[in-house]
């Protein structure tokens, strides 16, 4: 039986996390809950897709009815029906615990929110990597944000090379997103809140490493960047062998020439993908630099997708008996997510159909 | 018989003429030309397509060697075997020239140069809604650029009002397409070239209208921002048909609420189509105002792909019997290029599937 998911909320996260569920064999898109029509309400109508719009309350209903756009029903109702297994919280930060309150702590249904979120809305602050198994059949996780998941797949892969005993990341965080005008700050860099960011408490909720984050706002839409330092246990680690755990890793992909910053990477993605959207941690190549027992990195994280796989991976922890590296497998197989290494040097190792020859 | 159609050139424009060029069922894409492997070349191989790659020359058939990628035969040969029926040459600016000079005059193949080029190198600048007669038959055309592309179809919207007395426009410039780095000039707006700029003269090659424009440019990639004031020769014009003339105009859309920057449309065209280009002019509702025989209006132009429809119509004037509005008819139909309004109050009228109700 398919695990029947409502997502609650359609911004940017939103309308990525309701396409990647219709993508999964195991899982249905019920609907998409949203206050009011937006512009992304208005392309999901012109993309004529069948995907019912909840209304959020009857205030709600009543903004969608202006707008001549039809409603099927509101989400306590449809909370209440039972009709749901999981709702995907996708709403702006501090609104999901307000939904919490309201709708979904008055029915039995789970639910997935985001980092935006304060970690108590739930009872685990999730990844596929380290926790899978604490969040089974829980009723409330909770997916880190786009910088911690990054950080926490890139954790994953170094480990393969051995324990790791420090971990200092400076994150240049992109200033807002492609589409937004508040807090827009163009010819300025700031420190983004106190030291240690908020990252690090993060990536301590799911894996006990000593790392330390700074965050800076840099102005640019794209994506963040993270310069990270990593020191290990152990000595006479190699480049080789960390370029090697980054790229047989999960969801991490290890890019060359001619990749070096975050818009090259976006003008790649917008060929391969709707929205241009970049699932994989991207490490540039150039950057890993190793000496003794510690290693350099510069990697890109795509703040508006980086997410999205996890947040499947999660709906399936809770209400699924997927085990976890089956989840992992399900979700990148349905979503296309790569790893391994991408340039113009290893194309020959890229997928390649038979060229017609002419004649 | 199908047009056989070669694009030299694989940047921002070749990539998305090549593509452009597979939906036509009356062409098809014999193979794509560029001198070096670059990222696009990459993705083209990531996504598994099976479009011939075609080396510029030896020097060429070298670079792609090293790379590890297949190439089949080189431009020169191609181009006398017989087998290409349109050139669209997408090269950067200049190059045009130089390929005609080396490759496009020893053969018979006919070839449409984009605006980059001096309009000397063709014998017609060309626009379906001007000139697509007078370009029929011909060896050589060139599709003026963006920005006059995009005024082209403003003055033939316009031109439903009635007789133009005059036109000026203000043309804030995007500094360098998304993936660029070269001519990144953070912080600043400036002149670019002198008064008039380059567009008047590129609008009276193809229709004798009185026309100046000035160009500036804006530390921005996503598209060009147009303010345009226009006369018309008789008084009394109304907002009303002003509105209803550019809204019932191909490759015009008149976009009212939640729509009023750049980035507004970048977001919702993401949604819509790979790459999140915008084939339309997109004139937003809230600037259009009219005051007796003068109206001002703003308008959003997209410097990636907004020629693309007129380069597809260019190859049919060249080498088909079409005649020009079925070739727009086509040409829209297969791209799905929008007319019309785009806004939350007019959602009503858009395409909406049945909606499912939930019981």
């Amino acid at each position: 039986m398919k695990t029947r998911v409502l997502v609650v909320g359609y911004g940017t996260i939103g309308k990525r996390v309701a396409d990647a569920v219709r993508a999964q064999s195991d899982m249905e898109l019920v609907g998409v809950c949203t206050p009011r029509p937006n512009a992304n309400v208005l392309a999901l109508l012109r993309r004529g897709e069948e995907v019912p719009l909840v209304a959020y309350d009857e205030e709600s209903e009543e903004a969608f009815r202006r707008a001549g756009i039809s409603t099927s029903g509101r989400l306590g109702e449809l909370l209440s029906s039972g009709e749901v297994d999981v709702v995907v919280d996708a709403s702006p930060g501090g609104a999901g615990a307000e939904n919490k309150r309201r709708f979904y702590s008055q029915s039995g249904v789970r639910v997935v929110f985001q980092g935006g979120e304060e970690p108590g809305v739930a009872e685990v602050t999730f990844s596929p990597f380290f926790n899978y198994d604490v969040a089974r059949g829980r009723r409330y996780v909770r997916v880190p944000s786009c910088n911690t998941t990054g950080i926490l797949r890139v954790v994953n892969a170094l480990l393969r090379v051995g324990p790791v005993e420090e971990v200092f990341i400076a994150i240049v965080r992109r200033a807002h997103d492609p589409a937004d005008r508040k807090g827009a700050r163009l010819n300025t860099v700031a420190l983004d809140g106190g030291v240690p960011s908020h990252h690090a408490r993060d990536v301590k909720l799911v894996v006990p490493v000593n790392i330390t984050t700074v965050a800076v706002v840099a102005p640019t839409t794209l994506s963040h960047f993270h310069v990270a330092r990593v020191r290990f246990a152990g000595g006479g680690v190699t480049r080789e062998e960390v370029i090697e755990a980054l790229s047989s890793a999960p969801r991490v992909v290890v890019v060359g020439e001619p990749f070096s910053a975050t818009a090259d990477l976006a003008e790649f993605f917008r060929e391969l993908r709707p929205r241009g959207d970049m699932y994989e941690v991207a490490v540039l190549e150039q950057s890993v630099s190793v000496d003794g027992s510690s290693a350099v990195l510069a990697y890109v994280v795509h703040q508006e997708s980086v997410v999205i796989p996890e947040n499947i991976d999660a709906v399936r922890a809770l209400a699924s008996g997927v085990p976890p590296w089956e989840s992992v497998r399900m979700t990148d197989s349905s979503l296309g997510v790569l790893s391994g290494r991408i340039s113009l040097t290893a194309a020959r190792a890229a997928p390649r159909p038979e060229v017609k020859v002419l004649a």
